[in-house]
């Protein structure tokens, strides 16, 4: 299982998580939502990550995600499994094993700051979920504060054999990337699978670099497998040349605190959830701002007819 | 309730939460470590707090705590219910209150910076536990990153009536407590309880500056008591000669991360709890560290009988 | 002097502060670059900030920055100020002033948390540079980690009349702005120009939310002076064509770290400065990363002939 | 004069720098707190540190303080050098070694994450410095939020020849001295000097651990000259009754934000400073602080006659 997600490349969709007006979870909504992503075309999902608001379900309402979600697709499903200790993080990744998931996405706490603390903190987990799970490590500083250097991610995948992908949103990351190629190269880090989030801000170079796709939740994944193919088919101007008309939409996207709510907005207006409600502590959009991603739809639909709903 | 809560003097230990060295909860050692407390004197206990390991609890283990402890005090319990989430935060502040807690705790999330963000999160939190269950404003910047300013408090405790006490640990926060003192004296700010926190470091002047007791998990409660009682009496002398005694050693439990793991110890040493195990990610003590506690122990006891373990 | 920057609107041009690749100041290459930004069309401009390198220069290196530009232009000309002390900040601006600056720009220092402690900064700063001296206020969170709310900033600008405009950089920030000039229309608030900074990266949106203009180091001014004046027109399709071009570079360049190596590549390869060093502790762009920027500037010429290099 | 300062044992005092009531620097009250630090029977002095208010005084001020303690004492001398760039570093380094310092000492920038960042950080230091100058780490993550592993500073250490001393101020810290000890007898790395700072909040066991004794401000550095000597004699008892005894007062000074305006206060209360002035932003001590300070030298004076003032 950890060779199939070391090798992993494509999109894997970071899945929203469907909630009622009234904030219950839609657990019907999930099928639709999972059958959106599979018909854009993506290679995985990833259920209950930060966008997917996983701290704020109840343990039985995040099994529930899982198991509707697995219970919906034959890709491979990825579950962030962060938590605050690792009782909850064993159980939540033992059950997601049992349930089918091809492994779990462990983010560092906030509190880390030395390559000491980090790897100490990424053993523990291990030793927590088990080592034959497969897991990704999420590196996302802007979000959570911590700073992984291409030495500790490499110390990590060597350490651990499990370690299959990195989940890589570092801000600038794009010579991080060169490093961890250049790692794998010279034979210093095994290959493992490297997909890229942040809002997809920098996929058009992202895949230049070398990554192996994409891992974000932006509300049009069909602009994410067709960047990643066409960089894969040599096809860069072209790549260049979507990606820029989805460029205002992915910035506006990618605002921390509102970007999630956009992000809700465009798939209810798409049509994919019935509601664009988040659980609190959530953020919502004024009717200026639904105005202006209005907008920016219309424009973006010049260039590309599936953003004209 | 609130009122009771809001009136509280004299000292709430927090309750450490006793594991096997498994890890198991230990359920059974609940019983015997909140007979101790009563035995000591206090006046209520605090559980699942920061230094409960809360964070590492399954639910249906926390509700065993709480069912537990107090099952078998009829002291007020208050209980510590800071999550991720509003819906855990609901259902633990529910579950508690049904049976039969005075009130919860609820810290603000490290990520709160500006005055309206922390408003607006008591504000939420509030909506999400009910505007009648009693609360504890959690004011601890040193562990938790966050600054709320007497005026802040003040504006929490004015907008929710169900605020009944600051947890007061800031640091330094002298004249914090001066000021919120202050403030209720010249009618701005309804009266609540302040109790002290941050392992007792500075509670000899906290109770001068008008503080209504202490709330921390020193591993001798008594000496919170006495302090407590003799600067009530006025005994400002013997409340610091008594204090000066223990200082040796509450400051070396107030060591962040390590500070748990010297509490536990000494409680097992004291025959309190079976096991002085934690949760991961724990602490633990190295030999040298628990050779220096011994020492400081058989130093405090040549002053107080109580440490001749 | 106040009514003057408190009225500003359009583009002040964050300048860069040029270095010959000894590391030793490029006093002569100040008058190239200014007169550059003049050509270019910008209304003012802002020296020594943080992406002029300010704390890296020694005081009489300031002092020569400020005589060079101030000699040079007849454009209103802001000076950053921020210092770590008070008795540098009180004689960088009384210098300033006394050279003819037409106000300063004060950064909070990133320790600062509550509202409280954000206004007694300010209070402090007036009180050491005088209040005569026009002040802006910097408000740049992703960069400075200091939060103000709406309303801080508001009571910022009612306690100091000297207080004439917002450098906005807040991220997200578009409501910021709605809410700022919701104060003014209300009368809660004096009018203050709002001028935009984060790298132009929603300039577009930020003329619509009702900001006075740019104040950033975009390597393009001509680009901010243009959107500016296209939004000010009520040209609305055209600013955001002309921006969007743009976007795939502005992105480019926010970079934190990074992006000042981008800017000063792309003003060097433009001819407006002799070499692009940056005093240590810099950064500096791989291979990779400029044939990136060459390939972004090719593809913008397409659009922009100004990007034609 | 690497071998001096890594062989150092002892007490360097970190010098206060005292000013007029007004806030100019008083030089001459150097030579009366130089003469102070003398007679207290310290090893060494640093002067412009932290507590010495560096960042808020004039670039000849610093000098004027370096060159009217060197004028003073053959004691060897330590100059704090942090600064924001390495410009101004250079500078003062330079200036202070010609004057007869006995090194410098360098803190981390508090931005500073990852053990890469760290590493780098001291490397372009020593380059700016020179590579003769002998320096300091400054380990202090209470104040500077930065996180040094035992490895990382063994790798600074091993990585440059003239880094002679570590200014141990971590907290927890006590496994952190052991921990380097061991490096250094396991010929990990290399010898060099651990003094200990924190306030003295520690002294008593850091002895114990194996530092070379203490780098801190207590306004009795009479009290750290003979902790460490009775440690050195092997007098754990009777160092132990003496910190004891100044510990009440030892965590009341080092309390963050107000320690210095309290140690200013004592060291005025005891004729060394004219003046407990701090240079804005400062702190200053209410009246019931003040007597509380007191109310500890009035209990501490039964102990040590010393404090009866």
């Amino acid at each position: 299982m950890t060779n199939q997600l070391a090798s992993a490349r494509g999109v894997f969709a970071i899945a929203a998580t469907p909630f009622r007006d009234d904030g219950r979870l839609d657990t019907a909504g999930i099928d639709r939502l999972t059958d959106f992503y599979v018909a854009c075309g993506v290679d995985g999902l990833t259920i209950l990550g930060i966008m997917g608001e996983a701290p704020k379900l109840e343990p039985e309402e995040s099994l529930a995600v899982i198991r509707q979600a697995l219970g919906r697709t034959r890709l491979p499903v990825i579950v962030g499994v962060s938590a605050s200790g690792f009782a909850a993080m064993h159980r939540l990744a033992r059950e997601s094993m049992d349930l089918g998931a091809a492994g779990v996405m462990i983010a560092p706490p906030s509190h880390l700051r030395s390559d000491d603390q980090i790897l100490a903190y990424y053993a523990q987990a291990v030793e927590a979920i088990g080592m034959d799970v497969p897991f990704v490590i999420q590196d996302y500083p802007l979000a959570l504060s911590v700073i992984m250097s291409p030495r500790v991610i490499r110390t990590i995948v060597q350490n651990h054999a499990s370690c299959a992908m990195v989940k890589h949103e570092d801000w600038p990351g794009l010579d991080k990337i060169t490093q961890l190629k250049a790692f794998m190269a010279e034979g210093s880090m095994r290959p493992v699978s490297i997909l890229c989030g942040n809002g997809a801000l920098f996929l058009d170079f992202e895949m230049e670099r070398g990554a192996s796709g994409a891992m974000t939740g932006y509300a049009f994944p069909e602009l994410l497998v067709d960047v990643v193919r066409l960089q894969r088919d040599g096809r860069r101007d072209a790549a260049h040349d979507l990606f820029d008309a989805h460029l205002p939409l992915i910035r506006y996207e990618q605002q921390p605190g509102i970007g999630l709510a956009v992000r809700k907005y465009v798939l209810k207006k798409r049509g994919i959830i019935a509601s664009d409600a988040q659980r609190k502590p959530g953020s919502s959009l004024t009717g200026t701002s639904r105005a202006e991603v209005d907008y920016l739809l219309a424009r973006l639909a010049r260039h590309d007819k599936r953003a004209a709903i």
